[in-house]
């Protein structure tokens, strides 16, 4: 049959009587998988259908961004459906969905900007309304994530939205000096911030590891910082375009006077210890750091900061400022002789001096400062947007005495931590949850950082996405939407949708998996994912102590651990199932038949995968987790066993168990086994005294 | 551990005497998965690690686009293995594969060039030789398909290789103007053919849906008969210098008299019948056709040709011809007219005096004509090549009066054949094979033909790919190569490494099922994924027979029919199975397990795919299938019971459960159902009388 045309040409009603109040995720056969949920959310009755009919139009003012956004929306809508919308243009009020705003936004996108807008969607239409651009690109997003297929082919929900930012500063740094960014990969996931509502790029652009922005002014930077691996200034301004067009802030950092061994390798003179210097490959806190009593260095960050000010049209500017170990301060005999001169005790005091003056420089180009904690010096002027790297009590600190700030502690998606760690912290929690009313608006927002040690082109969209997805749902939600399992529900399909977008965070998993595995057969590359689908790389900054190797910027990211995801839905759905059997009757037939078909694969799996082990060094590399997977599932067989028995487990039993599952705890290879925790939850309801053994 | 760096830089040493013939595929722990498998291939002991400090380096003749083959080398290499090879350059003669040619190949590639190559790969150190810049990219590709994950980190197997193709001519047809293909998309087939040592892309441009190359003599051309989808001649030069950057030839086809509505849009004055014209939307074989009895009409021709045959540089000039249903001359009196003044008997007598015309002003502008089976009329120029769509007979009895030929018949992959059927077609064979050695040798290869009805950017890639790969190897390999479980295990590994060449064969699978679920559950996804894998499109030209809707090239392709493989590699392994247990004794444990472990997951299939029939209409559409898989998966485990418990199926279960695999065989929504006729096969073993029966 063919998908019914429907008249969808007669004037648009608004069924506001068939509405009703959406508190919590709606249970309905169309999904709502909306991310970050809107401030206000009304369903509606039926649905609007999309077929080849679909046109959007735009009224009141327009511009060519517009235009743009118009055709990028008809793209994502094509490739989510399938379905070719030729016929775009035509009668502007009787397209499906009109979109409709009054007046530009600032040419330059400023921090604060009205982001509002609101989207009714019904049978027979939607519109879309908003009072500048800005808020026309999220909503269309929004409409986006509401198209789903439906009984009656795709379609949207009836729905009425009403929908504006909690926090004006929402961001995502991407570090480019670590591993280069290729211009593609920044680009999809500028398209993936889009797609979650996100305004605010920043691009960490040098590091010890590289100098990846053109100056013309000082050619050496990029010249010789960066190993030809840099953006020109047309690629730069194609990015900061590319990004207005999505509502999308630029924010560069310059990390400066430490993380700046790139800058040196051309410009020794600027810095503290004596050269020659050559680009950093390795990974930590580095000795080399500016000199900060050299009127020199002044004078070239004056010129140099004068050039990228111009090139970046941001209000503003990132100069770093962590991480100084002063080591090269110390070392330098006329540099100890300032600090006298200048009465500074410590190197702190040094620092705060450098940063007053740069902070002037900033100020001198137009441009306000923002920087690490340790900009937050005293006399540092007002206009300073505090990033917190600390946490929320610098933050508050900084906030009570008139500071903005913003939030990146809690955000490191470096760390390998769950997308629910990530939900969970709230700007506003801590010390600044009692900050008075004026105080909190200080707290602008935050940023997701995404370090690039161990992310290069082919796994870093699998580590910024879809976490970061959460992560703008804190920025942009209520404070009040925290309900981890909705989260996760409507994550794994915002996470789909993502895909479309262009990014590869779900497809790189099997083609890295494939790699490793070599040309195995379908049974040998099912193993080997069945094994990998539970490990998570390490958390936080302990890769290095289960590593075997040192890795620097050269050392390829070919590994299980670069292609394992940082937070397994396998593993979660596991330890939900086990949650639920044993704090319910322990005897759930279909719960434990679930169960245990979860155990018996990976129990089976250590002898399916050895093949591959004895062909593949990579897969021999985590043979030691997947001799830990299959006893841990063994274990967890035998506690179904003693539950489904009403025999406890003995206590000895019990203790053997718990010194295996511990040991399988451990990280291997980089990796750590995520259900292993959960197998122990299992051990102690089936043992005397536990849960299950209670109820038997 | 860290990969070991090996001492590569000493001067390498042959280890012949430690080489070995290899007769079939070898069973090493390092695989050789090459297709097309080489002319002659004789395996070394050890392997050559890639880590690092790979390079390669080119040593003899040079030219731009060997330097620019050794940069996509790199770059695949790259890709395949995780590894960055940043030192390339240095000493040639220490490179880790040297590479040695000694003369250009021609400015404009032709018929016939030598393509042969030597590789030797030792422990130490690999050498590719090639008598000109065509055999090094052959011999690239074979390198890249030596690489694979093993017990020591990447690596290639010692081995030596002499090569060279059976076929002069090995083509890939893709049709742009049914569906048009984005210039991205060609790209990537491209790259497909390069690594499969293709050598002709048959560009299909102007057919009844669409006229898709600009013309500047004749704007009206592309302006009226593309609906805006065409190549620009800019972009027209560009693929063809891809093209020639990976050793391939391009022939452009222009078809004519038939397939030409799009000509007609903006020039009516060439057709048969009174116009308008407009842009062909559905499939078929149409009635409008050029009108031969014009004068008029050789003269544009002659403009037109001489326009093309300076845009495509090569020898070859493709002019159609198929599919004239003479309706439109039948239909006008001038034509009856001309016909009996040139004593003209038959509209074939018609087709031929056109033919004869145009083929003489193909020849005009330099060029050779190839058309298909029509244009082979008496009198033809010997110069021709004719393309057969009917078979060898054709083509035999063409090679006996002299002619030229290429095969098609046989490698329609759009009918959605196995690669196993497709391989089984030999240019040689029927009649060919009677051929004399000398008539055999106008037998010039073959062509695999990507007719779009059914394809568009999303799905096309899996409609060629991995499929066209063992047609490429019947093309390219020794005759005698025809071992189909040798091909099916290569194929699975070769299709792989397609991917990394930027191919989405195998990656769009989950992104349209993914599509077609909507916010599925993991657990929905899973089962649709499941039905899927055993589902083909239906075959040959049977697709509207099943279709309750009549598509055109405005109908989305976005259902399972679309997303379907048309070689389901799960139903090729149970048929395997099932064929080894039913020939063995019967009684085979581990044997009758696996099959137990599919049916039993095929049983339950249906019941956990509802949530996703009751949301999605698009699985809606093979809920049939789906209860099908259900119910002779159920029959499967009745067989495999009746098996085991040595009491044969009686004559009426056996007779209840054929018919019901019968409806099952039956295309459903345009889908055939593969394991249907496996199951009737244990079936058949478990009935009186059976294979497994009688071992009772």
């Amino acid at each position: 049959m063919q998908l019914r045309a429907i008249g969808r040409r007669v004037a648009m009603i608004l069924m506001l009587g068939m509405l009703g109040a959406v508190n919590a995720r709606p249970q309905s056969a169309l999904s709502m998988n909306l991310m970050p949920w809107p401030a206000d959310v009304q369903q509606g009755s039926g649905a609007l259908k999309i077929d080849q009919s679909f046109r959007v139009a735009f009224t009141g003012y327009t511009e060519s961004r517009l235009d743009r956004a118009g055709q990028r929306f008809i793209e994502r809508l094509h490739r989510q459906t399938g379905i070719l919308f030729a016929n775009q243009g035509g009668d502007a009020a009787k397209a499906t969905l009109v979109v409709h705003t009054n007046k530009a936004s600032k040419d330059i996108q400023e921090l604060g900007e009205d982001e509002s807008y609101t989207l009714e969607v019904t049978p027979q239409g939607a519109k879309l309304n908003a009072a500048n651009p800005l808020g026309v690109l999220r909503g269309l997003q929004t409409f986006l994530q509401l198209v789903d297929a439906s009984p009656d082919g795709f379609a949207a929900p009836a729905v009425s939205v009403k929908d504006r930012p909690r926090f004006p500063w929402r961001g995502l740094m991407i570090d480019s000096s670590r591993h280069f960014t290729p211009l593609d990969v920044l680009k999809r996931n500028l398209d993936g911030m889009e797609a979650v509502k996100l305004n605010v790029f920043h691009w960490h652009v040098s590091d010890n590891q590289g100098f990846r922005a053109e100056s013309k002014k000082f050619p050496k930077l990029h010249g010789a910082g960066s190993e030809g691996l840099y953006y020109t200034q047309e690629e730069i301004r194609d990015v900061i375009a590319y990004a207005r067009d999505r509502g999308m802030r630029v924010v560069p950092e310059f990390d400066m006077p430490g993380h700046s061994t790139s800058w040196f390798v051309g410009y020794p003179e600027l810095a503290s210890g004596p050269g020659p210097f050559s680009v950093e490959k390795k990974w930590g806190i580095m000795d080399p750091a500016m000199d900060p009593t050299k009127e020199k260095l002044y004078r070239f960050l004056d010129d140099f900061i004068g050039e990228m000010a111009k090139l970046f049209p941001d209000h503003y500017f990132h100069i770093g400022g962590d991480e100084v170990n002063g080591k090269a301060w110390d070392a330098n005999p006329k540099i100890q002789e300032f600090k006298k001169t200048h009465n500074f005790k410590t190197n702190e005091e040094l620092q705060a001096y450098f940063s007053s003056r740069v902070q002037k420089l900033v100020n001198k180009h137009g441009k306000a400062t923002i920087g690490w904690d340790e900009i937050f010096v005293p006399g540092a002027p007002k206009d300073i947007v505090i990033h917190s790297w600390r946490g929320p009590k610098a933050l508050a600190a900084a906030a009570q005495q008139g500071y903005q700030g913003i939030l990146s502690n809690g955000y490191y998606i470096d760390l390998m931590w769950s997308a629910a760690q990530h939900y969970a912290v709230d700007p506003l929690s801590g010390d600044a949850a009692a900050l008075s009313p004026d105080d909190q608006k200080r707290v602008l927002g935050g940023e997701a950082t995404m370090w690039s040690e161990y992310v290069n082109w082919e796994n870093i969209d699998s580590r910024i996405w879809p976490r970061t997805a959460a992560i703008a749902e804190r920025f942009w939600s209520s404070q009040s939407v925290t309900d981890v399992d909705s989260m996760y529900s409507r994550l794994e399909a915002v996470s789909e949708k993502l895909e479309w977008t262009g990014l590869t965070h779900k497809s790189y998993y099997r083609t890295m998996l494939q790699r490793i595995a070599g040309g195995a057969t379908a049974d040998g590359f099912a193993a080997l994912k069945t094994l990998v689908d539970v490990l998570e790389p390490v958390k936080n900054y302990t890769r290095e102590e289960t590593a075997t190797y040192e890795a620097t910027n050269a050392t390829p990211l070919n590994r299980v651990v670069d292609a394992a995801l940082p937070d397994s839905d396998v593993a979660r759905h596991f330890d939900k199932a086990v949650a639920a059997f044993v704090s319910g009757s322990c005897k759930d037939s279909a719960a434990s038949v679930q169960l245990r078909t979860w155990l018996l694969k990976w129990h089976a799996n250590d002898a399916a995968l050895q093949p591959l082990v004895q062909k593949s060094w990579f897969v021999k590399e985590v043979a030691p987790n997947s001799q830990d997977l299959s006893a841990i599932a063994g274990i967890g067989l035998s506690a179904l066993d003693a539950i489904a028995k009403g025999t406890p487990l003995s206590n000895d039993a019990k203790t053997q168990a718990t010194v295996r599952i511990a040991d399988a705890s451990k990280g291997k290879a980089q990796l750590l086994l995520i259900p292993a925790p959960t197998i122990q939850k299992l051990v102690d309801a089936a043992t005397s005294g536990g849960a299950c053994a209670a109820k038997n």
